[in-house]
């Protein structure tokens, strides 16, 4: 089984797509943009897309590029622990440690961690395990990178300090993504697309519709309407038993609506 | 007036703090974390931080951060128009440069533009205005920095394509922060931070409150609470024309609710 993620070999996003399906062919993409143009032209028949971090929030590119592309549809969810460890060349020491790399959403997990630390100059770069492979190719004692543990093993790093984020519990969500009409898991969860008239109680009513059905809203996120300042796209993830009830609240709540995926 | 802002002079915020304040003494700030928390200790009366982007969406520290800080209140806001220029050494050509850097949110403001050029390293760094100083310090013609064209004329730069962001209509909403108890403005607006139980229709009913008083609901966002994964603060923006309607508001939504400001 091919399943595609942002990142480097040694990302989280390969240790959840293991966790998922399993064995696992990976395909690393440089960037999530490409990563879904891939699913959408056929060339790739799965990806997996992280949605939400329990921390930071949701990763509102993958509500963006969802929508930018009507043909790939949201097929499945899981849910993967993050501990990020700081990792350096073999030998170093913490002490030593004058840089710290890593992608920015990592920073932001070990906010606490870097503020705690003197002399370091905290740099962002595109990626996690990118970051330790390239802190392990150049060697130098005083640079240091975050990310997955399984990284440093791939890599031949050494874990310098564990566990280095704010808080313990730290889980990043992802969607399994594929091109419509592929295979899909039957957990009961729905997630769409909605525009609304921008008037007082118009959310307000929208959200009724999912109410009065006792449906169960899980995760709603506003972003910006390309083109239209200060109006919103909403998305809500919704726990919905079947696909044809799903339509129908669909329907109900308005005309500029789409199902992004039932599964 | 002394004015705070996270950036280096000639940012986006110090353009936007003039707009509103007129004439001021700019105070640059490393990060979001040490402008707010120079504001709640008193040492700077008053502060501009970007809470919104027509294009990104929702800059969440400000929610954050408020959230953190409950002596820290919003007293007034402004929406700033924002064109990113392409600024070079004098006399650099665009067909030279191999290296742009620029804040990550610039960077994301301006994706096509940075697709459309060739062999071109994209590099975030901290600050608009201070990638423009610092690809003006270094003074390589093939480095170059997205940022104001304010920032370019400060540090003596040249404009090698203009607004270069992906959308012609780009906004960034700022919110003044001061101590409460600070003299506020009054345009009818609260920002309310609220948590709801986990279950069906709970978010439902909270904006009830809002929709049966015919209260426009300008902006909601929904953040991590932390420590507890997958549950959420709500903060939700209302045209509101006083401030006791905003508390009755609040105190209808539910216990653990906050007002971040009325203004």
């Amino acid at each position: 089984m091919i399943v595609g993620f942002q990142g480097e070999p040694g990302a989280f996003s390969e240790e959840a797509a293991t966790t998922l399906f399993g064995e696992i062919e990976a395909r690393g993409f440089l960037t999530f943009d490409a990563l879904v143009e891939a699913v959408d032209d056929g060339t790739l028949p799965l990806g997996l897309h992280p949605c939400e971090n329990s921390i930071h929030g949701p990763v509102t590119r993958a509500y963006d590029l969802l929508y930018a592309h009507p043909n790939v549809r949201i097929v499945d969810e899981t849910v993967h622990r993050i501990v990020q460890t700081l990792i350096g060349v073999p030998g170093a020491q913490l002490n030593e440690i004058r840089r710290i790399e890593s992608h920015p959403v990592a920073l932001e997990q070990c906010r606490r961690f870097l503020r705690s630390l003197h002399d370091v100059e905290v740099v962002p770069v595109a990626d996690t395990a990118g970051a330790v492979r390239e802190v392990l190719r150049v060697g130098y004692r005083s640079r240091a990178a975050i990310g997955p543990a399984a990284s440093a093993r791939r890599y031949g790093g050494t874990i310098l300090a564990d566990a280095v984020q704010d808080e313990a519990e730290n889980y990043t969500r992802f969607f399994a993504i594929a091109r419509e009409g592929a295979p899909r898991r039957r957990l009961g969860r729905a997630v769409l697309a909605f525009v609304l008239q921008h008037q007082p109680g118009s959310l307000h009513t929208a959200l009724g519709v999912f109410a009065e059905r006792g449906l169960n809203l899980r995760a709603l996120v506003a972003r910006p309407l390309p083109g239209r300042p200060f109006e919103y796209i909403f998305y809500a993830e919704l726990d919905c038993p079947d696909e044809p009830q799903a339509r129908s609240v669909m329907s109900e709540v308005g005309a500029e609506t789409r199902l992004l995926g039932w599964y």
